[in-house]
């Protein structure tokens, strides 16, 4: 099948891109290098070197003998989305292309508005090209599983029936995200659900947990194809995180009690779960929403199953609790649904202790390239440390309340700003 | 009270300025003239002369010696937006400061990400500059009954319970607009949700219904304080529209069977909902939904009343079913509630034979500036002639599915383009 993954110069995409060349599929790889640039702003750096992006294409023509195409621009440039489409002819698109940090869109209004243009953008100038050049390929767009919120009813797979007043109808599930940057997926599914009924368009809307693990059967092959891997406050996720401070002993920090449960999925799951809805692609005009991800685990489980590991690989590791940053609650009803890609055949790699020794183990081989100071968070959801550098701006202390009902919760005792942005 | 009017020129918010002024309040209006740029791209232009904004509040000056400050500048640069709340320092902000168009974001790849990026864009601004230097403030946002679309369940203001395998909570109502413009809306929605979650700033955010209209007790007070009127298939509102055409000898146009149902309000009504929003804030924190309008139609029932009403006054008038250049439902359940202003005082003006009949009579001392040409709708919803002029664009048909679950709606027989945009 002819694939175009768009974002593939990412730590998902790029291993999405081998992985279906590997079996047998004809891939083409888009990117404009964005994320490497943001990157600099924070001096986050991932942890293991990786290659240019055309350098990791040449390396897996070498191992592999098979080819992937390499496009270089933005998806905002309809111009460019246009001839892209019109010269790949997928049918295929798996879409990682997005600015991918919720703490990134909360630091201040440039990045805020950035991340929900550009996000936007992309996924719009990609709908119109299709509908205009390959309106029966298929959308595969990454959302997230911080679409849904934390709401205190179970979270169903993008629709539900509603019972109201006597009437009933299939509803999109409410969303309630939590960061401008959730805010943007949440944008996204709207549009792309609007297209594919105005347009008999067809799209999987993939709501994907918090993803862990650095290596993939295609990484594997040669150090010179590694994807990259965050660790830091901005770019990285927490289980990562938590490994690459247990190396480095450094305490895993929790944000607040760490009792938020979340969704996570293995590195791997998500390659396989990408494949699973290529395979299975729906109908004309249907939009479709799988959550992908395989477990759940509260932020303390995640930390002490940690530390469990790290143990018995002799690091001496402690927990401690620091304000949460974030404006989220603490403690709540979590029950996501997600059965639609197991109905389909994934055979989900949990969080076994083997897998977190192999992450533990490629993190020690680089321990030396840890930058410690850009672990810790440094960007409040609440505006008080949000736009450092504004020397006239308010710092205030704010407390929040759900629009779901939830509790109060007072946002007292933030932490100052660990550094300034 | 310090009140600031974004998108002042406008066809709301002019008159808006001015029922806010003389009822003793201290008004500034913002405007950058887009909306008069966009309509120069059609060739539409507003019924009635229209004066200059200066000339307006300059005429206001003289008429009633009140003072309407005026600052011109864009929503989408942040550094304006910042400088004018500053220098403003307004208690509440009202934002009709948006591309206001369905039709216009429906034609091609530019005009829809211009709507989405304008609007989205303007309301985050507005937002971060809020929170910077007027977090106390009450935003009054204007929104659209069309955010909703027609789902086959009372809609509620906002939000309502769900009860779910037996778990409760309040969620916000499900949205499925029917437009890229009617999705610029939604997304804003969920920003304002947000923003006022996690920075404790107040808004209330009023869905309205279609308007209709010219005159306000401020628009009659001189001949150069009228307010926009469109009738064009651009910018123009149905009821609107068909009143020109009765008194211009056009048949009444509807859009299929004109069995959608859609809600209403007089002019004069907005203006009164704006102020009782102004006047009964939401606490700090709280994000709340008003649904504005008064009565519901079927376009069909409208078109019957103008005819009736224009009979009278000697006009011939016939109507006439266009093959519908959207894609929606034409027959559908429509009940949406409307309780929350009422509440608070809102005395509705129905659509009475005597107001039409005014409305009918201004027409007719204008009825030499009329352009036929430009009342025929002339783009398609399902993409068939969205982007006339890129020769190698795909002309198709296709069929529409509510993702709701309505039934399919084939959408067939629809008409050529009337004029190439």
């Amino acid at each position: 099948m002819r694939i175009l993954v768009l974002g593939g110069d990412g730590y998902l995409g790029w291993p999405t891109a081998m992985y279906l060349s590997a079996r047998g599929h004809d891939v083409a790889v888009l990117d404009n290098f964005s994320k490497r640039h943001w990157e600099l702003e924070f001096n986050a750096q991932p942890l293991i070197p990786i290659s240019t992006l055309k350098d990791r294409v040449r390396v897996w023509k070498e191992v592999t003998k098979r080819h992937i195409s390499c496009l270089t621009g933005d998806l905002c440039d309809y111009g460019f989305v246009r001839a892209a489409l019109r010269r790949v002819g997928p049918e295929a698109i798996v879409h990682f292309g997005e600015q991918p940090s919720a703490p990134y869109s909360m630091i201040d209004q440039r990045r805020c508005v950035l991340t929900q243009v550009n996000n936007v953008t992309g996924t719009l100038n990609i709908l119109w090209a299709m509908q205009e050049f390959v309106p029966a390929a298929h959308l595969v767009k990454l959302g997230s599983m911080g679409e849904y919120g934390t709401p205190n009813i179970d979270i169903e797979e993008g629709f539900f029936e509603i019972e109201h007043h006597g009437r009933k109808g299939v509803f999109p599930f409410p969303k309630q995200p939590l960061s401008f940057y959730h805010l943007s997926k949440v944008h996204d599914s709207s549009n792309i659900m609007f297209a594919c009924g105005a347009w008999k368009l067809r799209s999987t809307d993939l709501h994907q947990g918090i993803v862990y693990g650095v290596a993939t059967d295609e990484t594997e092959l040669n150090s010179r194809l590694a994807t990259s891997f965050h660790y830091d406050a901005v770019f990285g996720t927490s289980l990562n995180r938590f490994c690459v401070q247990a190396v480095a002993g450094l305490p895993l920090t929790l944000y607040g009690t760490g009792g938020q449960r979340r969704p996570f999925l293995n590195i791997r799951d998500t390659l396989r779960c990408v494949e699973l809805a290529i395979l299975n692609p729906p109908k004309a005009g249907e939009y479709r929403v799988f959550n992908q991800f395989t477990e759940t685990f509260s932020i303390s489980e995640l930390a002490e199953t940690v530390r469990r590991q790290a143990e018995k690989l002799g690091y001496s590791v402690t927990i401690e609790h620091l304000p949460n940053p974030r404006v989220e609650e603490e403690e709540h009803h979590y029950c996501p649904r997600h059965q639609k890609l197991l109905d389909l055949g994934l055979k989900p790699q949990l969080l076994s202790e083997v897998l977190l020794d192999s992450v533990l183990v490629t993190i020690r081989s680089q321990a030396h390239r840890i930058r410690r100071e850009s672990i810790l968070p440094s960007i409040q959801w609440d505006g008080a440390c949000g736009a450092a550098g504004s020397a006239d701006r308010r710092v205030t202390r704010r407390s929040w309340r759900s629009p779901s009902g939830g509790m109060p919760r007072e946002a007292s005792h933030r932490q100052s700003c660990y550094h300034r942005l």
